[in-house]
């Protein structure tokens, strides 16, 4: 393992404080332990909190701030955060109006999120919940009773943060939240595993000439090992998965998003993005809005991952859109 | 070699391609080449004009926009563009007031500028030059005569970009150039070399065990061979060097950029910018401005480039923080 890092034991720690540093103008670390929140004015509107296992930067501290999250809730790497800490975010979110959970599919993230619900209710803070489960890749996974949530959950955030800066209610926001889960499905390619610090060696290995479909973004198995293939072959494949689930119609307007991994570079995903575009025209999809780099990684692992979302709601791409002061949308 | 590409010598058209769609509400491609322009009007104010080889995004075509670069000229991996491709960026890029380039120290790079610069002349563009050499690792190398110019080119498009808008002209453009060079120094940091596609292998290659301090965004040496360090040790390594060349007195003002070369997760950038900003502040150096991520890179080069500047004058610093409309600023 070769990492600019110093003891595998701080580095969550030791990255929060960079990140604080760089960027102390927009977000700050609370006390209680690893949770960012944004340095706006409290003004009495729903609060949004996600968060997760560590190492999927900038997910998902790099998308609090004004417009997209109140908090962000950093566990150990590949590992959810604790109750109590998820509790603390909860209660520095919350400004009157209650606060909605924006949770990626994993068992041990349900299970405290939904324990730290639970806490806050108990001392009257409303709490609603959202579970995005957008990578269809495989049923039921790891760590995983049904679909993983992945890089599609970035658009959660952004759009629900935009519903909540306008002064929608919680139960809006949910209800919102409910549809546009539905909406939004990603699949992923990967060339190498990502390295978690304290383990010291790639989740599993693959040769030279090797790639997987459908790797998690904990190094979670995919669908298909294969021989190493063009690029045009690989959006090919994760666009026509895609299509098997949506059911493309001429004409339909969706958006997507082409998420680098950690390791891989922007010339490579930029080439993979051109051949989904051209596979998309094809299918006579109006691309309506675009997105391109990394935002939910694996550490260092090789490989990206495409998410469409259908806009069935003119507001979504609004909000998609809009202006946020974060510092990685 | 494993990359997400389909022909090696299609990856810069294929990769602008992808950019151009992705991005085609702030740029476009001209059809003289592969030429980076930005969608404003124009407006009677001088150009900016930067440009080199591919292979360093989200350099350059990322910082073409409103506030930073008038258009970025792209040539193939690792190559200056042509002499006849500068030439058209420069015509598109004028005006009426004349044309500033920003180029980077390699002598390919400065001699087809120069060559598009008399071109222009001769048609009666007023141009001037700027030519960044802020890499301290080394006097002269594989393809420069002096120092290399890389991550710190950035912050000069930033600042030149500012005082173009806010219609400067091109001796006041050409004046702050000259001083901001002297006070932006750039050093680095690899893990690993990058692969150019057509090469199809590393640049050189390191051990498990080794990094190798100074070495340049095309794999060019660098000045020391080392077993791998922590963090905090290659940090104290590139800010003493820094603190060599600029004579740091307590209480000046500076700012900051950490680079990453490609294939640097952000976890590692954090946490090095933590060990950073702890050895600065040992020194009494008040960082008043700071950037993280990749800006500069080298493919999928492993490692990172630290940039100091020197803020004597108060309206670089204003510069830096004014917003702008580009990709990846």
């Amino acid at each position: 393992m070769k990492k600019i890092i110093n003891k595998p034991e701080d580095v969550v720690k030791e990255m929060l404080d960079g990140l604080t540093f760089t960027y102390d103008g927009l977000v700050k670390k609370l006390p209680e332990g690893e949770i960012i929140v944004r340095k706006t004015a409290k003004s009495g509107k729903v609060g949004l909190v996600s968060g997760g296992g560590s190492g999927h930067e900038p997910s998902h501290a790099g998308f609090v701030g004004d417009g997209m999250l109140s908090a962000a809730v950093c566990g150990a790497v590949f590992t959810s955060p604790t109750p109590d800490q998820i509790y603390e975010a909860i209660k520095a979110a919350d400004e009157g109006a209650g606060v909605m959970l924006i949770i990626k599919n994993y068992s041990g993230d349900v299970m405290n999120f939904e324990m730290a619900k639970e806490m806050a209710e108990m001392e009257d803070i409303r709490v609603e919940e959202i579970i995005v489960d957008d990578d269809i890749a495989v049923e039921n996974s790891l760590y995983t009773q049904g679909r993983r949530g992945v890089a599609g959950t970035v658009l959660v955030h952004k759009i629900l943060g935009s519903l909540a800066r306008a002064g929608a209610t919680l139960e809006e926001i949910k209800q919102t939240a409910n549809q546009l889960v539905k909406n939004i499905k990603t699949i992923g390619v990967a060339l190498s595993a990502a390295t978690v610090p304290e383990v010291g060696k790639p989740g599993f290995e693959l040769s030279d000439n090797e790639l997987e479909y459908g790797v998690g973004i904990h190094s979670e198995p995919g669908y298909r090992l294969e021989a190493m293939k063009p690029s045009k072959e690989l959006a090919h494949e994760l666009v026509y998965k895609l299509k098997e689930e949506f059911n493309f119609m001429p004409g339909e307007k969706y958006g997507v998003l082409v998420n680098g991994m950690g390791a891989t570079p922007l010339m490579e995903q930029f080439i993979f993005t051109n051949d989904v575009a051209q596979l998309l025209a094809v299918e006579k999809i109006d691309l309506v809005f675009k997105k391109v780099g990394n935002y939910m990684t694996s550490i260092d692992m090789a490989g990206l991952s495409l998410t469409l979302i259908k806009l069935e709601d003119e507001n979504w791409l609004t909000a998609l859109n809009e202006p946020v002061k974060t510092i990685a949308w």
